[in-house]
C-alpha cells in the first residue's frame, strides 16, 4: 500500500507530533480518511523526513507517533535547475509545472517573452500543484514558482546560474538555432537554468540576448515539442 | 505564420490535387477556414511531404496546386520504438499517447498488467489523439495504437524487438529493481521496446518475467513520475 507523504513545517524531532496545519489537517482526516494505526512520511520541507503512526485524527489536528527516525530525503536532485518557461496556455502551462517537479526542477520562472500569448499565470495555484507533485513524487523540498518575469527580467535572473541551456528550435534558414544535444554535452556543476520557449518559439532579439550571454544554445532534436512536452524532457535532462 | 500539416493517403507526384477526404477538408475548410494562396504541407503517412498552395476551398473539396516538389521528412527517429505502457486513467493516457508521439515513438501497445486499474481503452480516440500529435510535431508517419494487450501477450509482441528496456522502480528491498541508466547505456540499432508500468508498478512476477527474457532492468531516477511523465521522458531517450 502506498504510504502518503506530506510536505509541511514539522519538527522532526519529536515522537510525539500534534498536527494542526488547516490544508495538511484537511487533507489527512476529510480527504484521504486516515485512520489510528495508519503510517505516513511527514517532510520538512528543508530535505528531512520522517515516518509517523497516526495516533487520533480529529476534525481540527491529527496526533502522531514516530515510527522511524528521521533521515535524509534521496529524491533531491544534485543541481539545483531554474527552469525559464514561457507562459503556456492555462492547462499546459500547470501540467509543465506539475512535471517539471516530478522530474527534479528547483525554482520555475514563468516568462512573457516576445511570443507569448498568454501574460499571466496564477501563480497561488501552480504554487500548490508544485507542493502536490513534490510530495507524490517523493520529494523533499517543494519547488518554488515565482512570479511571471519579462524575458529581460530572466535574463538578469539568469545571470547567478552557472550555465544556462536555451532550447531553441527554429528552421534551419533562420539564423541563430540549437544544434541537437548529444551524449558528450556536459550539465553544469551546481546551479543550471534552462529556458523552454513558447509554441511559436523565441523570437531573433531574444535567441541573440542569449548567445551574447554565451549560453548554451541546444534544441531538442527534429521533432516539434509543445511547450509542456519540452519542459518535461528539458528539466528530465538537467537533473539527471 | 505557421504552416499547418496534414497527413493522409496523398498522391504527392500530382501537381494538382483534389483532396475530397471528409475529415481532411473538414479540418481545412471549416476547422482552419484556410483560404485560396495559403500553403500547407501534405504528407502521404509513407514518409513524404510537399508544399501546396490552396487554389480552391469548397464545403466538400479542397483543390490544391503543388509549390515545393515532394523531399523524404525528417523528423521521423531512426529507430523503431515500440511502447508498451500499462493502461492510465484516461486523460492521463490521452496524455501519454500524445507525448509519446511528439517523442518520436512508432508503435504504442496498451498493456492490462497485474496491477493495472483501468482495463479498457478507445483505441480509435488515441489513434486520431496519435494522428493530430504527428502532424502538430511534424512527423511523417502516424503511429500506430494496438489494441490492449495482458502482459503474456506483450511480451510474445515484444519477441520481435532487438532490444526491450523495461522501466521499473521499486523499493530497494523488494527484489529485482532498476538501476538508473547512466550515459553510457546503449540503445539498439533498430528496434527497441520500452515497458513503462502502472502507478502501482509492475509486479513481481512480471519483472521475473522481464528479467529472465533478459532484458534491460532501469529506473528513471529517485524521483516517483507518473505514468505519463515515465512514458514522455522514456520515449524522448529511447528515440534520441
Amino acid at each position: 500500500m502506498k504510504v502518503h507523504r506530506f510536505i509541511g513545517a514539522f519538527d522532526l524531532h519529536r515522537a510525539l507530533l500534534q498536527v494542526t496545519d488547516r490544508d495538511i489537517v484537511h487533507q489527512m482526516v476529510r480527504v484521504l480518511k486516515l485512520k489510528p494505526g495508519e503510517h505516513v512520511i511527514l517532510c520538512d520541507g528543508q530535505g528531512q523526513e520522517a515516518v509517523y503512526e497516526i495516533k487520533e485524527a480529529a476534525p481540527r489536528s491529527v496526533t502522531l507517533a514516530i515510527i522511524e527516525e528521521r533521515r535524509a530525503n534521496n529524491a533531491e536532485p544534485k543541481r539545483h535547475v531554474v527552469l525559464y518557461s514561457a507562459i503556456l496556455k492555462r492547462e499546459s502551462f500547470e501540467w509543465a509545472v506539475q512535471k517539471a517537479v516530478e522530474c527534479g526542477v528547483s525554482e520555475i520562472v514563468p516568462v512573457v517573452s516576445d511570443r507569448t500569448i498568454k501574460k499571466d499565470v496564477k501563480v497561488e495555484r501552480l504554487q500548490q500543484i508544485a507542493k502536490e507533485a513534490a510530495e507524490q513524487s517523493g520529494r523533499g523540498r517543494v519547488p518554488i514558482v515565482h512570479e511571471p518575469k519579462s524575458f529581460h527580467d530572466a535574463l538578469m535572473h539568469a545571470k547567478q546560474n552557472d550555465q544556462n541551456v536555451f532550447f531553441h528550435v527554429i528552421p534551419a534558414n533562420a539564423g541563430i538555432h540549437g544544434s541537437p544535444m548529444d551524449p558528450s554535452f556536459r550539465w553544469g556543476d551546481k546551479r543550471t537554468g534552462v529556458f523552454v520557449g513558447p509554441e511559436g518559439g523565441w523570437s531573433g532579439e531574444e535567441a541573440e540576448s542569449a548567445r551574447k550571454a554565451k549560453w548554451e544554445i541546444v534544441s531538442l532534436g527534429s521533432r516539434s515539442l509543445r511547450g509542456e512536452t519540452a519542459c518535461t524532457v528539458a528539466v528530465f535532462l538537467a537533473t539527471t
